[in-house]
């Protein structure tokens, strides 16, 4: 049992209070885990584009002032009551969505969309008693997708932290609590391209860079990567990708030009963008009889997939996932052991590194494009 | 050997001489089978949409003089150059989409559609030397889709053709050729509902009845079956449809209403009318995280499935199929098999009989909407 059980913890944390704004670093007290929490001690965490998307606040209902993060690695300090998976000293990712074991969702082995600790990106309380165990000086602060991991300190419902391998260094393997998983599980969970299949993937931001790597690590002999920034292909082709298509290069529609690179399409693809033209291109530039293109960026509210039937008719397959079909607590731990055994490679996501105090550094790097993942060392 | 092998064999032939108009009975000329060609003698066969579809011919480029037909059984008279798969005596199903054994295709496990011999409604004519083996007095007639059943004889690509068991009777499994397979593949193949789960299927016709035939050998705990004239309910439930929704009963969309009769969703929908709105409602009504849609029907030309892309990202599956996703001569053959050890129930497609002098009373059968299948006995 630490010292700090049952009490609140004062510590530092990365308060967003207004849409836009730049975080500010701030005392928070942190309130003891209640049913079936966890309070982890923040080690490491990186920033992801959902941070950035709901810290811009376009066109959101604003729900500040939050702490954002949620690609992180701790160690937990206390549990509340009820879990017995956890105790405290045990090295684990938090996750944005969760895994309670017990609904339909998490009974299928088909589906990771957990009834209870599904993402949901607009409450800022926990559930056991709809309210925030933050504060500042009494005023609550919001939670942000049950992680909030821009602080020292957090607290998360058991079932969206994923216990790992204590040897693994939180400080690579943060970068499993979404974004990679979710591109890597994309393609190894979802489309599994079989050895010496030819892959698209469309969109080489991290996501998709982490589904490039599923299709190297599954061994297609062609990963053909679509970007409008040509500047992405060189960091791509460390992650297997083998040839580079720009779709502003091009008179003719990408799907027909990858078509004709192809010999009528590709085995496999995988969205990594969100945008709904780049959807409907690469479902149509898989190939007829066999070819599988499953989605993965998040499109706008407004956005129609459009397609002629027979597309869908030839014997082609349209999926979606959601967080790479991983389920949080059951699977990430394997992941984690891809990265130990050397299969999985991490290090070349991570291209920047801030001590906490900078942490809106990170937000810099990613609005500017530069690099993939920032890691932000909370003891630095 | 056969002693009419190697000759032209006049016989009876149903030749349909224009669009729309009744076939008429003829003495026609039947060609030896060429290179890779079987000539067959027809016992049964039965009627399809897809030949009234092309007799119509409406905003079609018409090809006639033609022998419709598709769907049958027969034995083999003899056989050309390169044949070794069959010999005379064999009893065979024609399909109209055949199976090469060499393209890319047929190699694949995933796929049925031959590069060589995948349906063509356009050609009339034979591969070997673009010629119809059929004639009247000298005059070529066409060929459809390469099996042209609606004759005594008949000559078809050995690839087109599926060796089947000589105890099971023509007379039922010939209706194995193509609707019947179409719609028990869609479920069995690609749908691949789990004991216990539930389907739902659009359109009560041969092939959605064959769809649900499929969900009942599954184990579905329940078949709903939704289809725009209730009168088709009664009959469907001999094929395990256990609820029946009517879209003109409801005023919200129906898969809204099969959401709600179903706690989120049905786990699998088979789509077999071939309207965008029914395949578009087939794959908003199954369940997120783990729904299939499987559409069966062809669209029209100018068709355009549309739905919102949250629909896949959460997890949901749209897959087509094309003959069931059964490669002809390497699957029928089984599906035979499953009707002679009474796994699967042919007899309740079977509605109809007619000797072949009154072969246009199947097609008044058809365009009235009455029954699902009439078989042809040649022989009457």
């Amino acid at each position: 049992m630490s010292s700090t059980a049952g009490q609140v913890i004062r510590c530092k944390a990365a308060v967003a209070w207004e849409a836009g704004k730049p975080l500010v670093m701030e005392e928070v007290d942190v309130a003891p885990p209640q049913a079936m929490e966890v309070r982890v001690k923040i080690l490491f965490t990186s920033l992801c584009h959902t941070d950035v998307y709901f810290w811009e606040a376009k066109g959101q209902t604003p729900l500040f002032p939050r702490i954002f993060g949620h690609e992180a690695g701790g160690i937990v300090e206390s549990v509340g009551e009820g879990v017995t998976d956890l105790e405290p000293g045990d090295h684990v990712l938090p996750v944005f969505t969760g895994e309670c074991k017990e609904c339909r969702h998490c009974k299928s082995e088909e589906s990771n969309m957990c009834d209870l600790l599904r993402i949901n990106t607009d409450r800022g309380v926990m559930l056991n008693d709809g309210k925030s165990r933050f504060s500042i000086r009494g005023q609550p602060i919001y939670h942000f997708v049950g992680t909030s991991t821009f602080s020292e300190y957090t607290v998360v419902h058991v079932g969206c932290l994923a216990k790992i391998n204590p040897a693994a260094p939180l400080d690579k393997v943060c970068v499993l609590s979404c974004g990679i998983s979710t591109g890597l599980g994309a393609t190894l969970n979802v489309a599994k391209p079989k050895k010496g299949s030819t892959v698209a993937i469309f969109g080489l931001g991290a996501v998709g860079l982490a589904a490039a790597e599923g299709a190297r690590i599954s061994g297609a002999s062609r990963i053909i990567g679509v970007d409008l920034n040509a500047n992405r292909f060189d960091e791509a082709k460390k992650f297997g990708v083998t040839e580079f298509v720009n779709p502003k290069d091009h008179d003719k529609p990408v799907h027909e030009v990858i078509a004709e690179m192809t010999n009528g399409g590709v085995d496999r693809s995988v969205e990594c963008t969100g945008s709904v033209s780049a959807m409907i291109s690469a479902f149509e530039c898989v190939h007829d009889g066999w070819g599988v293109a499953v989605l993965v960026g998040v499109p706008n509210k407004d956005d129609a997939f459009k397609t002629h039937p027979m597309n869908i008719l030839n014997e082609r397959t349209l999926k979606g996932t959601f967080f790479g079909n991983y389920k949080p607590r059951s699977d990430i731990p394997s992941v984690v052991e891809k990265y130990m055994n050397k299969e999985l490679e991490l290090e070349k996501f991570i291209t920047h590194e801030v001590p906490f105090a900078e942490i809106n550094k990170a937000f810099e790097y990613m609005l500017s494009g530069a690099g993939l993942r920032c890691i932000i060392k909370m003891d630095a």
